[in-house]
């Protein structure tokens, strides 16, 4: 099995890349092509828009690819998402697309097109802390879809999202369809006033309330308020789901983390 | 005519209290009347939810009381603002409501209910260096609605929003309605590529695709992006609004800073 990895998003670490080839050599089971646009730098991204584009787009048209895999998250693939699920080559649907927080962009935007994409570790996390067992997770599911590698709490259709990057999905063009779907939603990085804000404008939103319940991913790396918030993200989760009529699922075990779990996201059409 | 303060998101300085009462004494022109819910404090915010609903409503509902001026913002106003525009006594349709940055959530909800609402400077506004000219200016717009007061390239109805409040705005029960209209956004505080970020989404809501025309005011205190970001705030958004169909009216006078003009949102319904 051929695995693709890009950046739609920021370039990867050299480093990263170098300890996940590893993994992926010993594995034995599986081809790492990282593409080399994974190393471009061009201000905050990996490389400029059409040079993200072009990367993603050759890799998604390639036959011989049966998985992209996203290289790392950060800030950008929003900026493609729209132009990459375009004129889907019948290539880029015998694919799997596997990322998670900035690369939610592009999990919205090809599962709206009808691709099969899944919520999951990518490279780059082989840097953290227990990483390889992260990126290990991520190369189970790809090659052999294992179980094994599944959150748990997965009983029918779901959808997992970065809460600020579905907050910014909803709306544009490349908004997922949540009706009828467990929502799964993970924070990193972000004070409590801008995750109870989020939390108002997301549950706010008509289709989001259609889900079948939320269930709140880890929350971590919270920025310090000042002053104290008061409640903390379980408190401001359910909150929101109780003003807003939504069914409140409890944790599901995805986050920016080595623990993160994956979510496929099933078919596009319930 | 009598002006009440109330704070519906962050607490109010004491030292902005006291300069704000001291200019307005000084005009003889106004009764300031701060209510005593923006001395409250409850973590992040000016007192409860509940607390600062009802300090709202009681004002709103005051016929002596000709406009209610917004404290300050921070964060917290979207928490009530769709309670505090529901079953609106006559009384509150008799009034002026000011303010800007998070009370934007308020000026959306007020705006749609049918109620006088305008983008302007705050009493906390005072501190800032030369904010004495902005109290003077909200005032001047309160008491007269002075034209010198007005952002000078209002050629039509328009309307003013933080960009990252009107991105949490968009999809809710009190998003506004920009159809026909100028929308003039500002920023503060806020890294390049949220401002990207939020600009995307901003953009990308059909809604939002519908006004006359976008104009830039000022976007303040950047947070420093790492690496470099490599575009400005004119450029991030002259470009969304080429990418989105949104003719670019650009520059406007408005902004977190003393300099921060009055946008009157104008009549409901077009």
């Amino acid at each position: 099995m051929k695995i693709a990895i890009v950046a739609p998003s920021c370039g990867l670490k050299r480093e990263a890349a170098e300890r996940v080839a590893a993994i992926g050599a010993a594995r034995g089971d599986c081809e790492l092509a990282i593409h080399p646009q994974c190393f471009l730098s061009e201000g905050h991204f990996a490389g400029s828009d059409a040079a993200r584009l072009a990367a993603l787009r050759e890799t998604m048209g390639d036959p011989s690819v049966d998985a992209l895999w996203f290289a790392r998250g950060g800030y950008g693939s929003n900026r493609i998402a729209e132009a990459a699920a375009r004129d889907l080559p019948v290539a880029a649907r015998r694919k799997l697309y596997l990322g998670y927080s900035d690369a939610g962009f592009l999990l919205a935007a090809f599962h709206k097109a009808g691709l099969e994409v899944a919520h999951g570790p990518m490279p780059q996390d082989v840097l953290r802390a227990g990483g390889e067992a992260a990126v290990a997770r991520a190369l189970d599911y790809i090659v052999q879809r294992s179980d094994s590698a599944l959150e748990t709490g997965l009983d029918g259709p779901a959808m997992a999202f970065n809460l600020t990057v579905l907050s910014n999905l909803l709306g544009t063009a490349i908004a997922p369809d949540l009706s009828g779907r467990d929502l799964l939603i993970e924070e990193v990085s972000e004070h409590y006033y801008r995750i109870d804000r989020a939390m108002f404008h997301v549950t706010g939103d008509e289709g989001v309330r259609e889900v079948r319940r939320l269930r709140l991913g880890r929350v971590s790396d919270v920025i310090e308020n000042e002053p104290e918030f008061l409640t903390d993200e379980g408190e401001i989760v359910s909150d929101w789901c109780e003003r807003s009529g939504i069914a409140f699922g409890g944790q599901a075990d995805i986050g920016h983390d080595a623990g993160n779990k994956v979510v496929p996201f099933g078919p596009s059409r319930l």
